[in-house]
């Protein structure tokens, strides 16, 4: 081939990366008292192509969590469970606890921030997360009032 | 240079993205009970150049863990750990679960897999993961009887 | 548009990939004793472009968090709980490890950084990492005697 028909072949290729580009974007999750939201449909109507989706939580008192989206009682007995882990600072067993002055419900939500995964990472192939059978994304939340969370998320293409 | 050579320079580098490209794998891990599995040999078999190296384990009942490989002791006072923070729902303390019907080893399995990572991240630079001395890759088995484990690999280039 | 003017723009954006590359670097935060050390400014310095940042701890014994970095004493009640939710071997209570012979701290240390993040994946945009208001990035110390930690980091630009 000649110089400028291998020339043209490059600036083909270069004239796709806006569909291969790196993508941003933040999905906005409503929550109404401790416990776990799903929003994997949101997320999986987002991603595209291959590469690697990233998702992390802006709040230090909320969680991201992937668990199984089959029986609702798993999300109840996980909420339960990290209750009696990390009960409010109301109760005795807390008294050790110095920052209480946003609620007895604050402190507690930044232990289980920590406890919990504050970023995901999924690998995309075909336009499609390669997560398990039953597993969906969750938002976990820690508090008790009304909050709506933010959760960022980066898309990586080869 | 005229602009035919830069155009051929161009083309060589165009010429490479295959050996470039994103890749995935599914690592499989045979697992008989409970106990951590190492697989960082595998692992580090399949990564090369430069780059980030994202695992996902595919399930809701075992985990991905980084741990010191140097002394099995550890990996025994890991699992001993975890087994006395969430006992079997067979245990007077775990009364308050409510998912039990797939065994006094699953639902306590589904909360290890929310206090244990689902997901880790390792750069990659010169075709080695940057992993400090001691740390090995495991999959982190919660449930009781035998299972096929599949962690989705992804390893992103420049 | 001629192919040699076509063939001219395309180098134009192939002279870029230097400065676009994916980046590797190391933090080392030097400690002295258990607790958070907060390193948002250090990492806030490196990054740029738009990606993805990865950090990971290259240690089994200190962890890495995003926490809310406003008031100090979420940090010491953090670390509270972690010493209480798992307390040196010679606590009674404890009795059942096995891997004793580096000091009580040390096998409760491997448990710690089993329970919190040993990486953490931060998209980034704009030459900013895309954290909530309140979050600062802190590795978390687990051992007594002073350390100096190692935090691996990668870049990856699109």
């Amino acid at each position: 081939m000649s110089p400028a028909l291998l020339c043209h072949l490059s600036f083909t290729r270069r004239a796709m990366p806006l569909s291969y580009a790196d993508m941003h974007t933040t999905f906005t999750i409503p929550t109404s008292g401790p416990g776990l939201y799903e929003f994997t449909r949101q997320v999986a109507a987002w991603v595209t192509g291959d590469g690697l989706l990233t998702l992390l939580v802006q709040h230090t008192s909320a969680s991201l969590l992937i668990q199984e989206n089959a029986d609702p009682e798993v999300q109840t007995d996980l909420q339960n469970f990290f209750h009696r882990l990390v009960p409010p600072t109301t109760d005795p067993k807390m008294a050790y606890l110095t920052h209480t002055y946003e609620g007895p419900d604050d402190m507690p939500a930044h232990i289980k921030s920590a406890l919990l995964p504050v970023s995901l990472s999924i690998p995309v192939q075909n336009g499609k997360m390669r997560l398990g059978t039953w597993q969906g994304i969750y938002l976990f939340e820690h508090r008790t009032a009304p909050h709506t969370r933010q959760v960022a998320a980066h898309l990586s293409h080869e």
